[in-house]
């Protein structure tokens, strides 16, 4: 992981992202609209919601699709390459809930010191 | 991982940092001083490196020794706990490194398209 130019480095970087990470949580339980993943993350703006979708379907994990009704509705789905990192990410998370008490923890003793 | 203020979000949200993965990284290997951590991730600044360090020992990631030489030098190691991530950030680069291609070839089309 130590090469600067390494292309690992650079998708590490895109999917670390919280945002990302949150929402391809929340597309795990299949399709969603715009208006129903912003609910499930009502803390991210409506522009980095978007952003970070374009982002997503740039990186070719979130297909969106766009239904003819009036007004247009945008669906989000995870493409197949998405569903592969639902594996990576879950063992990520599990590792932080096992793992969110000692860092807490250590947080207050640091605290505590300086 | 929808609810706003799950602390594992929090969690993933440091670990996901891009430098928070190199520096552990570098770590995995074995201490080292602050100028070898430098020298293996070339392009974070001085400053990046040292509050990148700072958020790492508060999380109870990594440990800190001041030796007193002259002038003293710094030494970072992983604690138990932060050699505890190792396995889930392997699994992760691993996910990148297998998925890089695909990822490129997204980018290159959504690119070609937009």
């Amino acid at each position: 992981m130590s090469a600067v130019d390494c292309p690992v480095r650079d998708v590490l970087d895109r999917i670390g992202d919280k945002w990302s990470t949150l929402i391809l949580g929340t597309l795990a339980a299949g399709p969603h609209r715009f208006s129903a993943v912003q609910r499930t993350v009502p803390d991210i703006s409506k522009r980095m919601l978007t952003q970070t979708f374009r982002d997503l379907e740039r990186d070719g994990l979130v297909a969106r699709t766009v239904f003819p009704t009036k007004p247009p509705s945008v669906e989000y789905r995870l493409t197949p390459l998405g569903q592969t990192i639902l594996e990576p990410l879950d063992v990520l998370v599990r590792w932080a809930d096992r793992s969110q008490a000692d860092i807490e923890a250590a947080r207050q003793a640091f605290d505590t010191a300086s």
